[in-house]
């Protein structure tokens, strides 16, 4: 039977058999909101790398350089972590070499997934799409802070599961808490996340206007997925 | 300033200080709730042992053992985990030694800290005051089950979270995603964890009396504590 999971940090991902799942990696705040507006504008890849240095040397290899760390855009790389640099016209067509401190980390840790889709709000329907038609079970992997839970990445699995819930029952206790969060917050996420740890650091990096938009769902129809180390749609 | 986190599995205690903290263990179902009514009842000691055939062995020492695995008695031990176990006057005075798949495994992960106390809802009340009139910064360390992430345990972090709440405000969003989760489920906890993995593994073993009892506040007021790896009040 068709099953869904939840994996709160990307710190317990080893508890978890992958081999014969899809797994969803979620950064709302900001790497996978990022990836999916990318996509929605045009970009031909994105190659996720968790390590700094290596991600920079790919600008010699023709790729644009997108990273953060701590939230903040990586000195030298061409583009940061705000969705907002991901919708112009000269993007369209490029390779991006990323890194973040915890969104390309996430997906490093689900590599041996059978399935690897990008989920954020902005895909969140095409998400659910996806995953209903699909075979395989569901493991969505929160990239959290620093290996810590958050509660935006926690938000979207638990819409996600919410979606899903009359055709998939969730067996485990992480589901069914992220559920229950996300049916408190739905109707003014913005609100309930303004006490949030991560909120309040970006709030401090005024990208406030970046954080209204990572909780708005269906923006865009794109579902981003990993194919031998390179995203694509 | 004094702070108070929650470490919703084991398997993230190594993200936290833990070197200047009270940490509070807690395993609801059912470690943690035998350990507090043992207490109650007049048992002098309790020993944790992470490992269970070095728990075996303390018998020869004079010690009770107590202990299990996967949420059934270990087959040649005195005692199992359900709390009622612990109320009869024949362990009065006794020194027990105890192993159980999450509890005594979170006790082990948490020594580090400056001080390890034992919660669950039976000292509610008696725990929270002990935390206030500490001085130092607080941990609630879950147990979970096998590292992941269960709701009962998030549930007793979140109701310490929530009656704090006028003295210290939590700063991290996994305090925050359990007192709002403890909001929720607060005027019936049963009804609220009837869904959980755990509670219909336990209700499985016919445990549904040691649910109850477990989940209900403020029966005891002893508050144990870790000394040089023994546990006492």
């Amino acid at each position: 039977m068709k099953t869904i999971d939840v994996c709160l940090s990307p710190e317990l991902v080893h508890l978890y058999d992958v081999e014969d799942k899809t797994v969803v990696v979620v950064d709302i705040f900001r790497a996978t909101s990022c990836m999916v507006t990318a996509f929605a504008h045009g970009v031909e890849s994105i190659t996720p790398f968790a390590n700094l240095e290596i991600c920079r040397e790919m600008k010699a290899k023709g790729y644009v350089t997108s990273g953060e760390r701590n939230g903040e855009k990586v000195r030298g790389f061409d583009m940061g972590n705000s969705p907002f640099e991901y919708m112009g016209d000269s993007i369209r067509g490029q390779k991006i070499a990323f890194t973040t401190t915890n969104g390309t980390q996430a997906i490093e840790k689900a590599r041996g997934a059978k399935e690897v889709i990008i989920g954020s709000f902005l895909n969140l329907s095409s998400v659910v799409k996806n995953l209903l038609l699909g075979e395989n079970s569901i493991l969505i992997v929160c990239a959290g802070w620093k290996g810590k839970v958050n509660l935006e990445d926690t938000l979207f699995a638990g819409a996600v599961v919410d979606k899903l819930r009359n055709y998939i029952e969730p067996d485990c206790d992480a589901p069914l808490a992220a559920q229950q969060l996300y049916t408190i917050a739905k109707n003014d996420m913005v609100k309930f996340l303004s006490t949030s740890s991560h909120v309040k650091r970006l709030n401090r990096l005024n990208v406030f206007k970046d954080i209204e938009f990572c909780l708005t769902p269906d923006q865009y129809k794109v579902v981003p997925r990993l194919i031998r180390g390179i995203l694509k749609v």
